[in-house]
């Protein structure tokens, strides 16, 4: 799979921006002076499905040719790029095809039902949900759009990024959260292509650590069942990912389930949004490593917002 | 008394807005096509101190002449008035006397100590409450600025409509809670001189009718310890609010606890922002009284965001 440049993100911006919200960039001054720099928050919780992953499904779906799309769109997801991918599909008027696990929460089943996708329910195992989208691929000839491992995907996530930089100046560090690397692959191209300068960080649970441990290492290490409450993180990176995080990435910083549940709750209370445990891992980051954003002017990307309010951790 | 006009209010926004932030208007398709209109939320839950209580008081603050600025201020609450006026007087440099009941929450004491006030405690009877602030008048010479019974406080409360009006152009209504009535006063005020054709509502609780019935009966009824999750709605009008509503109001819709509860889970979970009980009043009033605002351009005034997030009704 071909590597994406800066170019590829503008261009993929031309669709995206047709379809996505241009999210709003939130400060507090309050919190700029509990974690000691200057926060610029891009907020994708606001964006449509609730988070970042319908740039990347839109890229996707507005990229198929005609005949490809005529056939529609499959995956297998529980989460995010599940809702996305059906409501892009939905808008561009065609089918998409969901493969589930039987253990996915009602909650994320009727969002993606309500966009009008087809669900296949399958056994949670990763190979049951494998095996379950190939038969699924195969029957209807729909396009599998990967969450990650897609070139079209990583530019729509990159466009995030270009937003940010484009309405905030002289930003000096920027973070996201890392689970597959999508997010964190199209922020670093868009980012490192335009101001090589600019330090790029991820976010990462302790307790879902692969990303980290594959770039100290330079081997993909599998995601195995971690138990963190980041659940948009529970993934680990694919080659393309992990090639571009080794290219530009700063460092990938891992913190504690605690620190992510006291973010979450900060960013909450003090900025009056609601944001998923994911989206505080970069603040968790932040609030863990003063030393590294001591006084920076620091983009952080609020990747979604979806929460079940009545299974709160705090 | 006398009763504000819109040009007090303007000239209130020369001050208010060089204090407190120019809060966001946000637009949610999806909530659009669930109540049937066409509805701008005024965030004044990302509002300094998190509620609209800001821009009274910083009005109220910083029209006092330098010799009642340098005797500071009081008051008795246990709500955002109190945070709020703390912060205005901090922030002007001058001392705050806040008489707060033994009751009142540790998270409430502590944000009100952190502006820098000094907290008088006395019982929550609100005969003890006006009995320990007159002590502290006295002593002091500090001005009382009572949360809504105050020409200044009404007109910093005006200035929300002020920006709303001035970013939303052709606006066919508007609704915003109603407690002791100073944001509601404010609102009408400013937008019914600006055009009498623009309907401005006020949701209230069932529960704490008070506004309604003083409305419908022109009689200043006692809120009597209502019992209403809606926090910041359990007080009573005064007679200059009153007497602007009377002039002015095209209605006051009261709302069930559920339908409050049902209205503050649909924002948090569609919209991804935290809007404390109060503001969940009007978005209840529209999707119980659908009729009135079918179709129409509708401005909600948002009025807070303070929420104890261990103590959530859902």
């Amino acid at each position: 799979m071909n590597t994406p440049t800066k170019n590829d993100i503008k261009q993929a911006f031309g669709t995206v921006s047709k379809y996505a919200h241009k999210t709003p960039v939130l400060t507090s001054k309050s919190i700029n002076s509990i974690l000691g720099c200057t926060v610029f928050f891009k907020c994708e919780n606001f964006q449509k499905v609730g988070a970042f992953k319908f740039r990347g499904a839109s890229n996707a779906v507005f990229s198929l040719n005609s005949e490809q799309a005529t056939k529609g769109v499959c995956t297998h997801s529980s989460g995010n790029h599940a809702a996305a991918l059906a409501l892009a599909a939905s808008i561009r008027g065609i089918p998409a095809y969901i493969v589930m696990p039987n253990n996915a929460p009602l909650i994320k089943r009727k969002a993606v039902e309500g966009y009008g996708a087809k669900i296949f329910t399958c056994e949670s195992t990763q190979e049951a949900r494998e095996k379950e989208l190939e038969r699924v691929r195969v029957e209807t000839g729909a396009t599998f759009i990967h969450p990650y491992e897609n070139f079209e995907v990583i530019c729509g996530q990159g466009t995030a990024s270009l937003e940010l930089l484009d309405e905030v100046k002289d930003l000096q560090a920027l973070i996201t959260p890392v689970g597959g690397g999508g997010l964190f692959s199209g922020t670093l191209i868009y980012t490192k292509e335009t101001n090589p300068n600019i330090e790029v960080y991820a976010g990462e649970p302790q307790n879902a650590d692969d990303a980290y441990r594959s770039l100290r290492d330079g081997i993909l290490y599998p995601s195995v069942n971690p138990n963190t409450i980041a659940d948009g993180l529970r993934t680990s990176l694919c080659p393309l990912t992990l090639s571009i995080i080794q290219k530009y990435a700063n460092g990938i910083l891992t913190v504690s389930e605690e620190s992510i549940i006291k973010a979450m709750r900060l960013v909450w209370e003090r900025m009056k949004i609601i944001i998923e445990p994911s989206s505080a891992v970069p603040v968790a980051a932040i609030m863990q490593n003063r030393e590294v954003f001591k006084d920076k002017r620091v983009g952080v990307i609020i990747s979604g917002g979806n929460v079940d309010v009545e299974n709160l951790p705090f």
